[in-house]
């Protein structure tokens, strides 16, 4: 059987109907954030990107009827610390996030729901949310998958263009491609600049998507907020960018209906 | 000066305008709840309702020019734990939404904006909801206020009927209406039904909106869900109580925005 | 069966007493507070207000032997944060005075009592406390109830005199009264003096006992710690508002012992 | 100077008498308990030993005019976790009892009493109240000091008498003995049984008083509740015990108004 | 200048010797884990493995003269939910863990030292310990590092054999063959069984290293604890492997010692 | 039976091992500390203290065969808030150090090993190891004990000398002969001076080791870090005291084995 549902977002449904889903429906929660994101992009850029890659992987798995999935209301605000000194960021403690992400995870395991996957769009939430991923796992149940709707450079993303030198972690030539793609009118490209940590290029081992991390805030890196270049970024980058980005999460979620190890 | 901005909400600003904002602007935040709400009703009424509510109001506002306000993203998941037993029901522990206001409030304090008003479409937040106006005003200075998309019946609301007893606190006949209102494809009318606890009117001091409160969970009042009489609904006193609401919240955010004391 | 005690004291009681108390045993819990109370009455006031009128309740209720009921020892230190600034406030946190009710209630859920009622002598406990009864009561299945010694002006009471223009919260024309009939070797008369927000009064939605509630700590409205008029209380109005008020409450506990919903 | 108070209770002050408080006042905060004290005993036994004492000591320093002193409302509920499991028993946990005593202290702070002393009548407590001595000290800069109405036999006490063989910890020789001399009412002789660990006395290292404490709930020493020999007990002992204990806290008093390191 | 210590152990020197430490020191703090390693390897393997590499390369960074650094004595007990099942793991809960780290790191920030690497043996504790480095750099300002004593195949280790056909993530190839060279003693070769999903190769997006992660618990892939093929261990791998460690971690510190952004 | 194992460090068996512990084993859990003690000695004396202590009373328990015993490695950080001001110190707060040690004791439950003895070299865990001794008791029904690798003379210790008038607590006759005896390279005795508060001997109530304790942070007693002699401190006597020191906790162990409350 699979859900037929018009609009298959979880929230539209009464709670006899949560109480009839089957067991093998994926539940999808959008991980945003509010952050600054340089002079050239709007607060919500993670959010947006987030809740609009799921939304439309959510439809085109629905539509095509290859997996029970929901769409959950994405989370706005999250673990954003590392923007804290700038106006406009809205950030949870590693705490509240988390015990946030409990209480979600602790509730749909109260309903036929077992299969939880978080779409997340900012770098800052992946440590913790795969924390998450185990407690959900270990207390309550549940499977649970954690997917980014754009793998940053610095966990292991791939460069997309040179001028970057693989420093495009935040407001970058990728990220302003997607808002271009999604809200044009929200970015303003003349006050999009250059902000890429060059000398660190030199490291071998201390960097971004290299074998040692390191404890950072995005104003080590300059005043602008930005971490990369999206002065060359584009609209078409961008569509390009989403649909590989929703495809890759629509047939994440049809693997995840039926994830099964060993 | 007036705030002159097409589109009132805060996530679409860059980090560099939510700094340049008017230090009189009033940030709406909606509270809303996922949790059942009867075989009628979506699990996103009381989500719908106050981000509907606030919308409308900062529209409103912004259109008049008659107070600078920003609209933020709602909170879906709050304090439902009245609802645990309900599949569908997502609920956040009180520390868990404590902290997350608390932390909203500080991220919020590190921006212009100094006003901070919640519009609450779920019964079940206005106490912790006050707690937190008190917390953000003392440890962050902010200007706090807190005000109902709709005031339930166990809060001093009006009763709007005489058949539900005073006892419409929770899919009842108002807030049925305000979804035929704005959701009539989400309502199940076929399946509302009345659940009343009219042995209650007896009591002289506890009950709903009676000088004694008492603890509950939804499930005290019998298995559907509903607290109230949902049958005698309609879109035409939906839209009314809509509009009243609406009128209300946007002079209160004009009232806010000025608001001193003494 | 109705316990006879010759003083119903819950501490006078040993363990095994306890264990046999009826289930329809109601313990009263007096919530008071040690805060700044303005130049002219003692920081006690609402401890000594809230202790005074459960203990007369539950003596009127054990002689008329109208229903069984013993008394806790009541809370002095709770949640008296607007009122941080003045020496002599001594306030529990949020999280705290929650811990210590939940605690309290989850002992308490280890006997036979299933009935617990907070007698409140202070405004500023009525949301968590709140919060409280419904955690109290999901989690140990107590029945729960919040009554209040006296209902302060910012939530629902009714305004006792003109002179206050309804803003007699703190240190008022009521409350100095009662400490007068109580207490009256402990009021300085001569240092009371009138503070009132009358400007406020011009608010239509925003305020104490209007639809939109705010933040507010006592030192917004002048140094003197009091909020309303004290300067024509009486020791006869204190007698009256005190009889009143164990009347109420006595009738209240009366209620909560056969107490059932539906 | 020395405050010559009629009564001198913290809470009798009005905020502007606190505030002109001398800096070498002495607040002394009683720690009972309401916990299981066998058959024989009232659940209040801790709470009456502590308050009585160090209201009496309080008393003779404030009439003898050796000290600035002046007493806190005692806790009635602090850590008995030892006897969770007797109905009657109301107990905090360790982290809301050390959360109450660091707010407790935070507040105090904010006055010009820079001493504090607990006189402590529940044994449960004497290590967690030192926990607090130190981080009240180290955070606030108050001088704390621990006290013990009585000293329980497993912290260094002296053995009352042979029968107890040593184990004379709760509802026992002394403690009976106190209570028969502050509310002879209040006990039940006729129910006061030995309950004796008298194998324990083999052990070399281990037990009450030796140098390796052990961790133990009341339930491990029998049904009883009661650690110690209760049936010889007698109010005359009481007495000596209770103005033995008054002089020895009334000394401590006066010696920490002056007390310095070095 | 350079640290000419005999043995670079930070506990071996004063409380003045640490004053006077340079402000390029790099203090190396082990995680370890204490966990079971299925039937052939002891509970200790990781933290075992993490302070020897740590030790090796802080003493051959000390040797050469490098850089200065300080050892300090890992942590045995982490984060090791994951195999919560079986007796013999220790495991702190995340909350617990980061707490741990942040107060190591805000003591640690009380000296000179203002650089701080963690040399990590566990894969269970990578996520958390990066969500500390960023606060911990972010409220104590400390330069912060995450390096792994052998990087994880499920966070982006490179595949050791082909037989274990990427899945040797615990008590695997690589990390038998490492306790094989360090304490060989220790290792049960006779019970060392294959262990590894090899379905789960078949997901293009879901599995380890790949691009959705997802919550597993070591009992998910059967009763024996491993999560790989340590049947053909060798003690050469062991040596080769630990001693690409040392090497690796020593050049790290070199780095992290000179460590600027941009 | 008893344990033959070659070395009974719990970490070097398989968690297969652990399971097949016998259930009267005793595990041993040393508790050091990392804090400045003085101008003379190192920041580890307490770690050094307790961990020396603690496998020598296990390797001579284990050898005699007297018992059935396991060394768990010891926490080098502690609760050292005392020592907090001083480069060096690394100290958990009260919250971390108790969650650190209820985690250790639910981990263990969960094996066979139902015995758990704190062998504690560091004054102030004293309370707070009792505190959890109690906690684990109750919550997860282990036997827990509480032994001192050396007992402070704040605690109950007898005085080494007279010299110190009773006030070598820290870093001062027996510690520093310890160290002498133990690790005599790290000791520095041309910086070792006397600092002893000898004015406190007069109080009668008030003191270490007197009825009446105190909160105090080490800075209280001066710069210096002491409070003690060390100056007289040799070889001889740290040789005497530690062997002292390790049969009376060998004694602990076998005692703890077999004990039984009545």
């Amino acid at each position: 059987m699979r859900l037929s549902l018009p609009a298959p977002q979880f929230i539209d449904l009464t709670f006899q109907q949560v109480a009839a889903l089957p067991e093998d429906t994926v539940a999808i929660l959008p991980l945003g954030a509010i952050e600054q994101h340089g002079a050239h992009l709007p607060v919500s850029t993670d959010y947006l990107v987030a809740t609009s890659v799921a939304e439309a992987a959510v439809a085109s798995v629905a539509e095509a009827g290859t997996a029970n999935v929901v769409l959950l209301p994405g989370l706005a605000y999250t673990k954003s610390d590392e923007h804290h000194w700038a106006p406009g960021t809205i950030w949870l403690t590693w705490e509240t996030l988390m015990n946030t992400l409990i209480d979600i995870g602790r509730s749909l395991a109260n309903s036929p729901v077992k299969k939880l996957m978080f779409v997340n769009g900012h770098g800052g939430n992946s440590a913790l949310g795969q924390v998450a991923c185990r407690e959900l796992h270990r207390r309550f149940g549940l499977q649970t998958f954690f997917a980014h709707s754009s793998v940053p450079k610095d966990q292991g993303g791939v460069a997309a263009i040179d001028v970057e030198n693989g420093f495009g972690v935040h407001g970058g030539h990728s990220e302003t491609s997607m808002v271009l793609h999604l809200r044009p009118e929200l970015v303003h490209m003349d006050l999009a600049t250059r902000q890429v940590p060059d000398a660190m290029a030199e490291y071998k081992h201390i960097g971004f998507g290299k074998s040692v991390s390191f404890g950072w805030t995005s104003d080590d890196f300059g005043p602008g907020g930005v971490i990369g270049d999206p002065t060359g970024a584009s609209a078409d980058l961008g569509k390009e960018l989403f649909e590989a980005a929703v495809a890759k999460i629509a047939e994440s979620i049809v693997e995840a209906s039926t994830f099964k190890i060993g």
